[in-house]
């Protein structure tokens, strides 16, 4: 794919339909760049920008990944900047008609041997992180519960070397909110199934104010926890706690004992299958689609191949490619999953007088991506080849191993929240802008869509994909990469957001009023 | 009101026409207790709980506060517990043909002479705190924000004895979010106007990612800040920054600028007119409308009087009193401002699917208030008895002095955070459950609504208003405590959530989609 080594003028082509191809070099080419034989550039086009590589006629499409991402605005000449403006967004894909479970043939050869050290849990389910998480029901207890963890970490955790943390899920949902709306499942579900992370060894600590709405019996309702030592409940109202004092001081009572059953734990060797590999991007740019998904879709043929689970995600951003999606859904049912959050999501957008258009932001633009439906043709690709064996709705507990479309917003936050819920142990981003996203819960491993970006944020991208656009480097190259770096970080190897403690907040998806 | 001193079986009746009345005593009182010369109870009822005064017919109005809070499912024995399953909720008050700006006569007397020690800013606003706030554009910076954060407070903090505190302000707003919706105004305008709060000195320290949606101009457009430093940016995608160490010197750097200026402010004398006191309450029972609200709703006359301006909210918790509010409306343009944002909320719950029934909470119920319509009723109590001068949607910044309507959803966090945007500089809140809550941004002053929880709550309540309730003091008595109380909290005496550092998320209100 890559045209040429270094230095030189070069443009990526993704596949042969394609009459258009991104800039490659840093800080784009000037007026007057030279491709011999094919053509000279008219005016600048900035680095992943579009170039026409043939002129094209108004109103014929403009085809990138082998797919129309528009078409073209008014008569754009051979060799000049596709830029925003020229091109006309089409239509969303109808979801009647599509094609479905067209891959056919035997599964992927497996892929044995690999192996990682994890912690495992009662239900069978393998943790990358050994974390004490105390659960909140509700916003109101966020203040007591971050002073208690201070505490906690300040004068227990120090007798722990094997528990790498002590975190507050905190949340704004819990109370205000009208909890029995029809769509108030999606978050109170979240929150039950984010307590259940196989990060938090199978414990479950909660703090709770009392009068709220999402009562702890709610929450986690009886027998949703498998470890023996289940869950344990303080609630600030009981009328045991006088003084502010004494709520820190069971708190802190609460988290002495599990720390002392987490502290006992061991890593051990476990395959690769238990893997849980959550999917995202954030801050793309035109080469996110070229260098560091593709990069990510070779480590999730690899991971699925090892029987691994891997969610992907950002319902707006594969929404204009659902037709490859149920082709390659394993049955008609997944498929008929994967057509059902699609028309939700479309309905959601629609009630709040917006579309999927409203996906795209500034610097997706600045980056060179024109609309939704190139940003869409980018972003699946972190997905690889293979079937697509489930679904998830937003905030759902995964329920088998595989390549698995878990429903969610596009928004980093809300999309990070909803595979912690799903049950991910370890976090694939990739970005081309580049965004110092990280999470408390799970290990999140960067990788940069370009070289430029990785060079300059050389202490917070953990892998540099932008080798593959210059040549230096191979898909494959990249993807194994990504697969070795992840066994290793599964085992305790640290990434960059983890070294600085860099931590987003747990953002709920809350379709449903608030009162 | 009270009927007797103490220990003996006390009653509350809050209206000559009310058929019902609350029990007053810690525990409730048992089958049997005499009312001598009234009735003697035929079973149990709890604290804060209603008790039929005489015998209900199957149909007949239940009236508290004179006005009717529902009907009786079937007949209620006079002595008897009228309890949640036996009161059916009326319908909501019809928006149209309201009765308007029945309050004639002059103004309530002025009330002179009341100053506090204030840090005065430059467009005429007070602080009662000098905070240095970082502003954010979006979630992604928050890791970095907090990190940066940490340092300021340790490295360059202890320099500056006149600054209070130095805060973030995180939110998980700013991408991924459908920014030009037609309800995304509210989100944006709430940010910009908190960045704006009287307690940050005028001075706007913002971060920014670079590919946000929320672009830094958007939030803050030039000419939005009357001090004569404006507002600086930190981007963190912008070319100088290599390595994460570079962005923290960057914004520790802007630090160091902006708190060589708050460094150097000073409190002066301030009347008490540069109050802005945002109302509220939150984990509310049966004693909320008879003991903290009516104090509340006494220090509101007071600061009224005496020309400052006091904001109440929530919206679900005025609605079923919207009669009142439109009769006491200074002007037609203000009761219609009033309905209009009554009307806006109606169809914003529709849409969910729910309506302002949604509003009470497990708590609530379990302190005796069986519905919305009565939990209103005895939160409109807040605003005191004077004209309401004027209407401010969500998120919207102050305009003028008096009472004001600051129009917001109920949830606490919300409220607090819409009042924050509002401009507000101290802020009441009233509770009969107990929370811990409490803001970064501005003083919090808790009122207890019953003597237990005050008791029980010794260092997380500021104000007990139980005395009311068993004659101990009367609502003058604790109106005037909390009159005083706010000018020593203003001039800068501790709250008891700022002793303890308890602090919520700013919660933003996002009607909008996400994407």
């Amino acid at each position: 794919m890559p045209q040429a080594p270094s230095k030189q003028p070069l443009y990526i082509r993704m596949h042969p339909d394609d009459n258009v191809a991104i800039i490659v070099n840093d800080g784009g080419l000037p007026p007057g760049t030279d491709f011999p034989g094919e053509f000279v550039l008219s005016g600048h086009i900035p680095q992943g920008h579009k170039m026409a590589l043939r002129t094209l006629k108004e109103g014929e499409p403009i085809v990138r990944y082998g797919v129309t991402i528009g078409y073209a605005h008014c008569g754009i000449p051979q060799g000049s900047w596709v830029e925003e403006s020229l091109v006309r967004m089409p239509a969303a894909r109808d979801l009647d008609g599509l094609p479905t479970c067209l891959q056919v043939g035997g599964r992927a050869e497996p892929l044995e041997g690999y192996t990682f050290e994890g912690y495992r849990n009662a239900d069978g389910t393998v943790g990358t992180r050994n974390i004490l998480a105390i659960t909140t029901t509700v916003q109101c207890v966020a203040g007591v519960v971050e002073h208690a963890v201070k505490r906690i970490k300040a004068e227990l955790l120090p007798a722990h070397p094997n528990v790498d943390d002590v975190i507050a899920l905190e949340h704004t949902y819990g109370c205000g909110v009208a909890i029995d709306a029809p769509d108030a499942e999606i978050p109170i579900r979240t929150l039950r199934n984010i307590s259940l992370n196989p990060n938090f060894g199978g414990q479950a600590m909660v703090v709770s104010l009392g009068c709220e709405k999402l009562q702890p019996s709610r929450l986690l309702p009886e027998g949703t926890l498998t470890a023996s030592t289940g869950s344990c409940t303080v609630c600030l109202q009981h009328e045991q706690h006088v003084g502010f004092e004494s709520m820190i001081a069971a708190i802190m009572e609460m988290a002495a004992q599990n720390l002392a059953v987490l502290g006992q734990r061991r890593r051990v060797t476990c395959p690769a299958s238990d893997l849980v590999v959550g999917l995202q991007c954030g801050g793309s740019d035109a080469f996110s689609g070229v260098t560091a998904n593709p990069a990510v879709g070779f480590a999730t043929d690899l991971l699925v191949r090892a029987g691994a689970s891997v969610l992907f995600s950002e319902t707006t951003e594969v929404r204009d490619a659902i037709d490859q999606l149920t082709s390659r859904a394993a049955t008609p049912a997944v498929a008929a999953d994967l057509i059902r959050e699609m028309a939700w999501y479309d309905r959601y957008l629609e009630k709040g007088g917006v579309d999927r258009s409203a996906n795209t932001t500034p610097g997706n633009k600045k980056g060179g991506l024109v609309n939704i439906v190139e940003k869409a043709m980018g972003s699946i690709v972190k997905s690889g080849t293979g079937p697509i064996s489930g679904v998830l709705g937003p905030g759902e507990k995964l329920k088998a191993k595989g390549l698995i479309y878990a429903a969610t917003p596009a928004s980093d936050f809300i999309c990070g929240t909803l595979q912690l819920a799903a049950g991910m142990n370890l976090h694939v981003f990739t970005t081309g802008r580049g965004t110092p996203y990280g999470l408390a819960a799970v290990p999140v491993l960067k990788v940069a869509t370009r070289s430029e970006l990785a060079r300059r944020w050389h202490d917070l991208m953990d892998v540099n994909a932008g080798t593959i656009a210059t040549g230096e480097a191979t898909i494959a190259d990249v993807g194994w990469e990504i697969f070795h770096l992840l066994l290793a970080v599964a085992s305790g190897k640290k990434t960059w957001a983890e070294h600085w403690k860099l931590h987003n907040a747990l953002t709920l998806f809350n379709p449903a009023p608030v009162t």
